[in-house]
């Protein structure tokens, strides 16, 4: 599979890829629908009259719009034909773009391109679906025999967000402010967040949703997932420990998640589906499903202190690590009725490994502060610095090319004085 | 202050109260702005022209929107120069409308008004401020020395809830179905929810809203909230207490939240001041406010049965029994930089009053299904029955008048067959 858009091995954005986004740019500052492929991206709303499949000719006003909702709502047929006429277009036998005049105006450089969240989110829901995370976290702080909760085994754990306070990648974090309980029974103190941690997270972007009180079944919960985008669940530990008792994490991750401009769709996703975790107990029926939903993709997080011209690679994970499946996750949170929207986002939780190198939060890497990370620049860490940026990648290895998400990044800004 | 249109001192929508709501009519199905006087409904975009002030009569394209949202983000000085020029129109003294050709389109009776939900809401929060429930539940679950969990006096609990299942009075509420584990220590139950409940609630909508990374400050507070509903947070207890350790309540609230059509503005209310509930511990300086903020509006909850032509009262209650106010619950919200946006909806949590009539909740009600509550055909509840309405009601008793928000039902629908 070849491109007349010329990219080497490494790229992430190959014609294998065709992640959306929305991107603007100084001479057109509407945010609108592209593409990428190698270092270009491909302006949609321009090509739009090379759109001649039986569902996309009738509906490419979608590529006009400011998000991808228009096009998530389209349903999996308009996405699989959508991503045909791309490759198609794109490939370096075919000339319809590569010698029209249009190409001219049809490709900006990313170097160029300002990007802004890919979907309206209407809600967002997180999950807690990696059971290395669940079992260190448990670990911390209840001990290793009662570490995972008794539902877990049986249910995706998760919870209701924030849609508002989530941005895009390259947007600062500002460290909250907020109470706090450093020392049990006595009272808390308030002021700026002492334990800031990322949270090295996948999710994913429903494209067709289901009506007020209609579940979706699992057998054809893939079919509403649109794709996928890296995230960062910024975290305030010391703010949680003190407020999530008994309704859940609330203003401890309310001030900021971030997630990458490029959503990579499932049909991209498809080659690095591997088996599943073998789950048991069996689940319920409404959560079972015996194909294969588990997808190897590298990720990393890195740390780059504001002084230092390095990153610190601190930790390799793989989404392969969940327990859960995506599938079961919007099973699960459709068995009662709730109506999901294009739009909607649903997180994995912290993806964790086995290996201690693979843990996706500082509080598991520096086990609770116990255990300082060393930077290539000689400091430490053991959550958090102001100036840091928190870099976020992911990219799955095919034969002879990758499926990569861009980078999720966010640099940490002082608390604002109170 | 009495107007050309009339209603005894009965009616919840004299000229002191002119809630907002969106609604639509057979001849024109187009979802619209409405205030509600008497029996009547006056439609806003059919009266436009007579918005002269200042603010208004540059933004009456908001009366045109299908959502309040558009008058919501306008500000407090918009809001209350709108209302000013209601309450000047809909005088009995005053013949610019009285006597308008106008008059004769300008008013659709209540009677032929489809109510729609009355804003587009982005995030839902719901917060858990009365200190009666609060004890009640922290009681059942935890025993009376242990009731309060130590953050309570500290701060306003809340998590985030899900918005996109939030309906309009009059919604029909499916039982939903998920796990249980009604037995502790024994593998969990799959099934219709068994234990279904209700939760007397009221909300506030988000007028104006905050920028990412920067709080509302307390004393700002007051400006941001565009106006009141009530609520019912339906619950499934046997879902909740199985899910909910250690992220919150999610599929538990996620079936579907009632929210009443019409909006009563902060200037209607403001009239139901009383002394704020004495807080001890004094709250951290981001939460003080001496002026009072706490509202006398009596609340009901009643149930009909399916096969009764009664209604039963089960609970009276009142906003003033309310710990946190609105603006404690919107400082702290924001105090770490999320975001709002106009439209939002922060809700009370259970309101319970002292006495055992005034518990907010089937649970408190029947204490954890322990006692009975009789209904007027004979029957007993408990928990909530299929084919079960229930009517939440709220008014304030002003000097000649009241000011009432109408009623916020739902009927029970039995689970789907799985």
């Amino acid at each position: 599979m070849k491109s007349f858009i010329e990219y080497g091995p490494e790229c992430e954005f190959p014609l294998e890829n065709l992640p959306y986004g929305i991107f603007s740019t100084t001479d057109n500052p509407k945010p609108r629908p592209g593409v990428a492929i190698g270092d270009q991206v491909l302006d949609l709303g321009v090509i739009k009259s090379l759109f001649c499949g039986p569902l996309m000719s009738k509906s490419s006003h979608v590529f006009d719009e400011e998000s991808l909702n228009g096009l998530m709502s389209l349903g999996k047929s308009a996405w699989l034909e959508c991503r045909e006429t791309l490759q198609k277009v794109l490939s370096a036998s075919e000339s319809v773009l590569r010698d029209s005049p249009l190409r001219h105006t049809a490709f900006v450089p990313s170097s160029k391109c300002r990007m802004h969240l890919p979907a309206k989110i209407g809600d967002y829901t997180d999950f807690y679906s990696s059971i290395d995370h669940a079992t260190n976290v448990g670990t911390m702080f209840r001990g290793k025999d009662n570490a995972l909760m008794p539902n877990w085994k049986y249910l995706p754990v998760g919870y209701h967000g924030r849609a508002s306070s989530i941005v895009v990648s390259g947007t600062p974090i500002r460290r909250p402010t907020g109470q706090s309980c450093p020392v049990d029974d006595k009272p808390p103190i308030f002021g700026p967040c002492k334990l800031l941690d990322f949270e090295l997270e996948m999710a994913f972007l429903v494209g067709t949703g289901n009506q007020f009180g209609s579940p979706i079944p699992i057998s054809e919960a893939q079919d509403h997932i649109f794709g996928c985008v890296l995230m960062n669940d910024w975290s305030a530990r010391d703010i949680q420990k003190w407020e999530y008792v008994p309704l859940g994490p609330f203003l401890a991750k309310n001030f900021g998640t971030t997630i990458s401009p490029w959503v990579v769709t499932l049909a991209a996703l498809e080659p690095f589906l591997q088996p599943n975790y073998n789950q048991d107990p069996k689940p319920f029926p409404y959560l079972v499903h015996d194909d294969p939903f588990t997808f190897d993709i590298p990720l990393t997080v890195s740390i780059k202190p504001e002084t230092s011209p390095e990153e610190t690679t601190v930790c390799k994970s793989n989404f392969k690590f969940m327990y859960w499946t995506m599938k079961q996750q919007l099973a699960h949170h459709t068995i009662t009725g709730c109506n999901t929207n294009p739009g909607d986002l649903l997180a994995s939780g912290t993806i964790s490994g086995p290996s201690e190198d693979s843990f996706g939060s500082m509080l598991e890497l520096s086990w609770r502060g116990s255990k300082p990370i060393p930077m290539s620049d000689g400091s430490t860490r053991t959550f958090l610095k102001d100036g840091d940026e928190v870099v976020i990648r992911g990219a799955a290895q095919g034969n002879g090319y990758k499926v990569g998400f861009g980078k999720c990044s966010g640099v940490v800004l002082p608390a604002i004085s109170h």
